[in-house]
């Protein structure tokens, strides 16, 4: 967590966080320990996660109306305090508070402040540089469909695969029809306490938890 | 600046950092007013940066050695001491210290504090989200030829160009080639002091300062 970041969260009087219904939220244990006990909490509870395709009208029409009544909210709150909203890595890298940034364009002051990216953490716990020189890096969802994939990877050096959960073995066809399996590492729940890293290669579940990152190192220049 | 990092840095007794000849220094610039007065210093200045072409014999012959030089400094300095190198970025992300990092694998015991990478200070200081649902996102290198360029661009939903500095208008011309030079934004110097932002499409110098970054943002699915 940056400095700017940790000094806005203990001074924190409003604070709001995504969370799957039911959980505690991973970004809200994160700050455990920083809040001031007399801060207010607004947890904002998908409505669904994974249980609904997204391209089903019924997810998209569900996450539409969840968003524009936290943005609503979160507009109103605004009005008379300062609301600090948590996000996990970088906010506008696949950031579920996008969508309500989006939202609220021109009705608040917003200010985003950058984060550590987790693919940067699952690479730091490699212990290994990940991109050298002029390598180009394709930063891929796994959601995607197979074409789409490998036409992808055969244009990078090094490739971060995010989104993966249950598009594991996909993924692995991929990265092995291209060459790159044998290079290819998963991190699942990078730089959280339950991390854990194995070579894809020998990754036997068919589903990665949600906080999974696939990574092929590039291989470029280096004096 | 991390919270972790920024501890480091302030407990350091021996700090060591790349810069240009007669230059202070981006990273030492950074933490000035957080070091002890009494942290010794020690400024890794490279040989050369763009003088010559990074495929000269000469070039890699003069980081070679100087990289060489360098590790095995830290190697016999670190036997006694702690010292801290000063990243900018995120270590693993095209970062120099990777060149001592690999000569230093096994010598030393080394901890890498990920960090927060350029290209997300550029984006957030754009104030817009970046990559959406499943954008892809390619990260390109400018210095890299032509052909190469235009066939990653036809990749990526997002794409990011790092290493700019004199390529901008081979650059500009793949990105208009391509259909993405009206969508482009340049950040020059992003989150430093002397940052500035313009369309790519207006920009009509021939070289952009080393810490330029062009962004075309992606324009995927959101509820």
């Amino acid at each position: 967590m940056s400095v700017k970041c940790d000094k806005i969260v203990r001074s924190a009087t409003h604070i709001a966080f995504f969370r799957k219904k039911g959980a505690r939220g991973k970004a809200r244990s994160t700050v455990q320990g920083l809040l001031s006990p007399a801060v207010l909490e607004y947890p904002m509870e998908y409505p669904i996660t994974s249980e609904i395709h997204f391209e089903d009208p019924q997810y998209k029409k569900s996450l539409k109306e969840f968003y524009e009544y936290w943005s609503n909210n979160l507009i109103t709150l605004a009005k008379e305090n300062d609301v600090v909203v948590l996000c996990e890595g970088d906010p506008f890298f696949y950031g579920s508070f996008m969508h309500l940034h989006s939202r609220m364009q021109g009705k608040v002051d917003i200010e985003v402040i950058p984060g550590i990216t987790g693919m940067s953490a699952c690479w730091t716990s490699l212990g290994r540089p990940f991109s050298w020189g002029d390598d180009s890096i394709l930063v891929l969802m796994g959601t995607l469909e197979k074409k789409k994939i490998l036409s992808g990877l055969r244009h990078a050096d090094a490739v971060v695969i995010m989104k993966v959960g249950d598009h594991v073995e996909k993924v692995k066809n991929c990265l092995n029809e291209v060459g790159l399996l044998k290079r290819a590492w998963i991190v699942e729940n990078g730089s959280m306490k339950n991390e854990k890293i194995k070579k894809l290669s020998e990754y036997i579940l068919p589903n990665a938890p949600y906080f999974s990152v696939i990574l092929v190192h590039g291989q470029g220049r280096r004096p």
